[in-house]
This record gives structure tokens, sequence and C-alpha cells, in this order.
């Protein structure tokens, strides 16, 4: 039978790389594709203690089994404000702070709210896949904006320049999406200097800004620099985050702050979409933050995925023919960066290493638009053990020296 | 500061019910405004043993806390599939099922999926007030079709003949939306002849059905009804259930079964909204139906709501003035549905009950044009204590004779 689908859905293919990680059943497949946390961040034996205190009193088991607000449950959401404020000075009187059920849903949401379809979202050029997804499925268009390349190759992220440019030319753009530190894939962290200029720009093309950080916390070498969402004087910052990437990406808890006339829309939306989170990992969140040590549990964190960037970075130093591919050396996040040397493409490097059994992520899969080709290629190393870095670079360096 | 908010977001308000939800912090209100089940419903003690079970296993409790499948648990998957089969006779070869964060999230993908702004969906009027924003929220314009009243006041469901006229009139419909079964809030069960006539004009007309049944398992008196998706010989029919009232409503977990081409571009819409429903409770769901008496826990739902609904009926029966309102006497659900006698509106009476502590829900809510007036108001049963719904009735009772 022909469905008649909507217009917005009809050319929406699933994303790449959910597609590779289903492909993933393959047990002699070193994965570098995909952008989970290890599976030794997750902090089991308190979630399994909290979880049993909330099941063993009556009133809080009823309390995690029944319907619940949309805006979240009023302790986490309280926490959750506190923290932005103190750990990255976000939140003015105009902010409201909301849960979401993950990060994914706040990103999705803030643009269904926001955009007509055809309204355009200018995006970093390459982005992240499921934020680019969300807004094609919400029919907006997206206009990619190059990032800038540095002497030394590495990665300064998005050209002013071009943005200006950009919001010169689409009178129907709305929103500017970004990932300023620790981009995904390209690992850059916006300097503090271009944070500014795409803040007084979205302010001179009355444009709004969605700031997601999954991965701020996770910064192992260098120095922290502000969000743009602390310099939002002006209401024009919807900041998105979650605990999917500091406490279990299972549980699907994010957040929202934005400013009170736009959460309440995305409350509206969210009421709509799934009514509210799931309230028992809300309440394991809030006594995960009041009971244990958050931050010392960020830092161990920091400390395992810091190790594994360099196990990965020294393998690759090693193996890479450095006349054919250049890559970030990230102070924080979950990936690494890869470009190919006077190529375009990397889409045969790409399909060559999955011959030989190593998974990574195309760079065309992050472009705005996914029909232009890209040099890259993005390498996680949170989720393969160290076996599987040492083993997987080793076969990648042979399928970039053309072995 | 003024924000540029999509079409389709700008007009949509908070659900009536979820905000009366809000205002109901006065403990000393009594609600019959809530859709919740009984928090006695819950099998914490069952769920309790499950989650211990889950986090005490090194493989299961990283395989709780880390990211999923978009599709769903395929254990869970398997055993709603067979579930719907065995017990409605739900799922041809052109099925797929999947699992959705609650029903609502099943709904809000469906016309997501379906719907171009603009489009219609047809829906009985009254109905559901949470599909009816979700429709709204994708741009959807909703027609609603009115129930035919029996002899002694029963409310029959959707109208045929009208449901023709409507199909004949719109030409962008895309989809009709029913609870056939204790409908909400109408509580109409749809005859055998109606459920095959809806089917049948469906086919003709080239409409899909979203057919929603998150109360068909909570009958505790009369004959089941074969659902319309049993009938679904063409593919033209979505089906959403849930387990938000046979198990928790607080763990967002619900599921769809519809033809694959619909479904993969649901999963699509999913992946992009949030990734995956939480794989916790997915895993819970599963470990019950798998080891405890999932069939024996409703059974012991449907004889509570059974006894309650015969509680609030007889009270009704007691203190409501019989030549001034009607009601329904469900044989399943959650709600009885009440309408004055030669009255247009009934927002006088919702507000005199609301002065005296006691909650409803205004007809009105329900209506596919909400501004149009409504001689209904919903009560709910599940929710208040024996001794509430004693003490509400008779201050309702007061309220409808005007003292």
């Amino acid at each position: 039978m022909e469905y008649r689908l909507s217009d917005k859905m009809e050319c929406m293919k699933p994303s790449a790389i959910r597609e590779i990680f289903k492909s993933l059943t393959d047990p002699t497949i070193i994965s570098f594709a995909a952008g989970n946390p290890a599976a030794e961040s997750f902090p089991v034996e308190e979630i399994s203690k909290i979880s049993a205190d909330i099941f063993s009193d009556p009133a809080s088991a009823a309390q995690a089994l029944q319907y619940s607000i949309t805006e979240g449950y009023p302790r986490l959401r309280e926490q959750v404000k506190e923290r932005l404020k103190n750990k990255f000075n976000i939140g003015k009187e105009f902010d409201t702070t909301i849960i979401t059920s993950g990060g994914q849903q706040g990103i999705d949401l803030a643009s269904k709210v926001l955009c007509n379809e055809g309204d355009v979202i200018i995006c970093e050029n390459p982005s992240f896949i499921g934020a680019l997804n969300a807004f094609r499925a919400n029919g907006a268009r997206l206009v990619g904006v190059p990032g800038e390349t540095g002497e030394n190759g590495e990665d300064l992220g998005i050209s002013i320049e071009s943005l200006e440019e950009t919001l010169k030319a689409e009178k129907n753009a709305k929103l500017i999406y970004m990932i300023p530190t620790f981009q995904n894939p390209a690992g850059a962290t916006l300097s503090l200097e271009k944070r500014k200029a795409v803040y007084t720009l979205a302010k001179k093309y009355g444009v709004m800004i969605l700031e997601d950080n999954p991965y701020g916390e996770l910064r192992f070498a260098g120095e922290d620099v502000p969000t743009i969402k602390s310099m939002d004087e002006d209401g024009i910052v919807i900041y998105s985050g979650s605990f999917s990437k500091i406490l279990s990406a299972g549980m699907r808890i994010g957040f929202l702050c934005a400013p009170d006339a736009i959460v309440s829309k995305i409350v509206v939306a969210k009421q709509v979409n799934d009514v509210h989170t799931n309230i028992f990992f809300q309440m394991v969140c809030s006594r995960f933050i009041d009971e244990c040590d958050l931050d010392g549990h960020i830092a161990k964190i920091r400390a395992l995925y810091g190790r594994k960037c360099a196990l990965m970075l020294s393998e690759m130093d090693k193996h890479f023919p450095k006349d054919k591919v250049v890559y970030t050396r990230p102070e924080g996040g979950i990936f690494i960066w890869c470009r190919l040397i006077g190529e375009t493409d990397s889409s045969a490097i790409v399909k060559s290493a999955i011959a030989n059994k190593v998974a990574v992520v195309p760079g065309a899969t992050f472009n705005a638009d996914e029909s232009q080709p890209s040099n890259g290629f993005r390498l996680n190393y949170s989720t393969p053990t160290d076996e599987q870095i040492v083993k997987g670079i080793e076969i990648l360096g042979k399928a970039l020296r053309g072995e």
C-alpha cells in the first residue's frame, strides 16, 4: 500500500550512526562509531542503592510509578538550576529550567516551538546528526557554516565572517544551533572571543541561539571557556544539557534552561509529546546529587576519558601516516575528528575500515547537506576497551596507508 | 522580549487537565479531575524485586543504564507482539510493534509522520485532550464527529452517518482518531457493527485509523468487543497501547502496532525525539511479564476499579437530581461522563464544584473546538479514596441541585 506521509518526514532516513549501531551485532567488529559513555562510568552501586531506597518506602514508590508533572520533578529542577548557576554562571531572572527526556528531546521541542516549515536553522558544518535530523524532521531548512582551521590544522570552530554572511542572506533564520564546547564531531572548543561574536550577531539579526552542551563537564585538559548562555543578558539563548554523559545515558534525563516565554511553550509541546520524563530516574538523579558525590564521580569519568583519549592518540601517532591524515587532540569530550589531507571524500577509507572490521563514522553524515562529501571521519574512545583501541587503530592505520 | 514562535505552537495552551492537576496542591480539594491509575494498583513489591535483580547483575545493570535502540528492547517487543496477538487478535504479516515513551508519544509521532500542517484529523467529539493537543501541536486541523445517544440517554459512540459526511467534505483528511473502548471522556464502547462501518469508511475514503486503546484491559462488566485493528486486512490501522493503566504510569512505557512502512518512519521520528524509551523500565516490564502474573495483576485492578465505579455510581444515584443530570454506567475504564439535561454549558456547575472543593473536568475541554460549550463533565473514580468519593459526590449533588 502507498501511504501519504507528511512532506517533512517523507524524505527522512534513519540516522547513519544508529544504523551503524544496529549493524554492530557482529561482535568481531571493533566500533569507534558509537557515542556511548563507557559502561564503567555508570555508578551502578549508588543507583542500585538509591533505587532500593525509593521502592522500599511506600510514598516514594508510589510517586516513582505515578503520573507526574510535565516540567519535571521539582527538587531536581531546583538542583539543576543551582548547578547551572554555580558551574556555568547560567540562569537569569527571566530564565526557567525544566527536565527533558534526554538532551535530544529538548533540542527537538525547541525547534518545534520556534520553526515553521521552511524556516532556517543555522548550524556548524559539520554538526551533531541527532540535532540536524530533529531540525529536518520539524521541516526546518539547514544552512551550515564552515569552521576555520588553524596553522597546525587544528579546528578553530565556526567562521564568524561566514556566520554573518549567512545571517544577512537568510531572512527566515530562526535559530543558530551550536555545540561550542568539544564540538561533535569536529572537536573544536570555540574561543571566548568567537562566543561573544556569535552572541552579538544573533542579537543583531534577531535570531535565537540553541547552545547544546552535553560534554561540557568532560574536560580533562586545558581551561574552561564561559558558556554562551552565561552572556545572555537579552534572553536569546536556549541552553541544553544532559545527565547522559555524567551519570547514565539509558535513563534519558536532560534539561533546558531558557527564557520563560520559550520554556512555557516547550512545556506544552512536551505535555503532548510524552506527558512527562520518567519520574523514577528524575528521583534517582536528584538523590544522587543529594546523597552522593556527583562532582567526584565526574572527576573519575574525566580521568578515564583523558586516559583513553591519550591511548588512542598515542596509537594514532604511531600508526597513522602523517602525510595523509590530521586529527584533533581533544581537551575533553569523547570524540577525535580526523581529516584526510588533500582528499575531499573519506568514504573509501571508511568502507575499507569496515571491511577490516573497524567501524568509524563518515564525515558526510554530519553535514548540513548530507549529499556533500567530507574528508573527515569520527572516532570515539569512550566506548571501546583499551585492547580494542590498540588493535582497531593499527587496522585503521593500515587502511589509511592503503595496505 | 517578543519571541517569534512557530504558528502551530503559537496558539497552543497548556492542557486544562494538567493545569487543574497543578492547582490541586491544595490537599483539602477532592479531585475527580485526574486520570491517574490508583496508587494501590502498582505492583511495588514485584517491581522493587525486579529492579534489585537488574542492578545486582553487572551485565543487566550496564544494559539498563546505557543507550539502547530506538525500536525498543527486543524481548519486550516480542512479548507485546505476542500479547497483542493472543489478547486482541492484533498483528498481521505487514505489521511491526515498537515501544514508545508512553502511549502519548505514539499518538504524537503518528500524527507528525502522517500530517502536513493544515491536514485534517477526524476525531470523536468529545475526545481525549492529550491526543487532540498533540494533533494541534503538529498543525493538524481537527474535525469532531458527534456521538449518538440511545433511548435511555446512553452514549452509543460516533455517528456513522456524520462520519461519512465528514469524510466526503474533508478532502485533506489523513486520519480518524478513535478510542473505541471505554472512550475518554464519554465512556462509550463502540459496537462491533459500528467498528466495521468505521473501518469500511476509512478504506473507502483512503484515510488511516489511529485506534487508541489505553483502557481496553480494564473491563469489569459486559463482553469484550473486537478491536478495529483486528479487522485490519489492508494495513490502514495504527494501534496504540500502554502499560500506564495496567502496570505503572510513571515509567512511561507504551507501544504501537502498525504497518511496517508507517512504523519505520515513526522510528525515525522517535530517534530524533528521545533516541529511545528509557531501557530500565522496558526491562522491568519484560521481566514482569516473564516472572510475574500480569493477567492476574490486571484482574486485581479490574476488581478494584469495578468496586470503586460501583461506589461512585451508587453515591451518584443517591445524591444527583435525576431531572438535571444523566451519566454513563461504565463497563470498564476509569471515567464516568455526566451530561446536564436541558443545558448547553456545564461550566457554571464545574465552577460551583471547585468553589466547594471538588474538582471535575468541564466537557468543553474535550471538544475538537474548545470554544464550543459542552453540557458534559467528567468524573474519575480510580484516583480518589472511597471516603473522597462519598464526600465529593455528596458535594457535587448539592452543586447540581443549586444548594
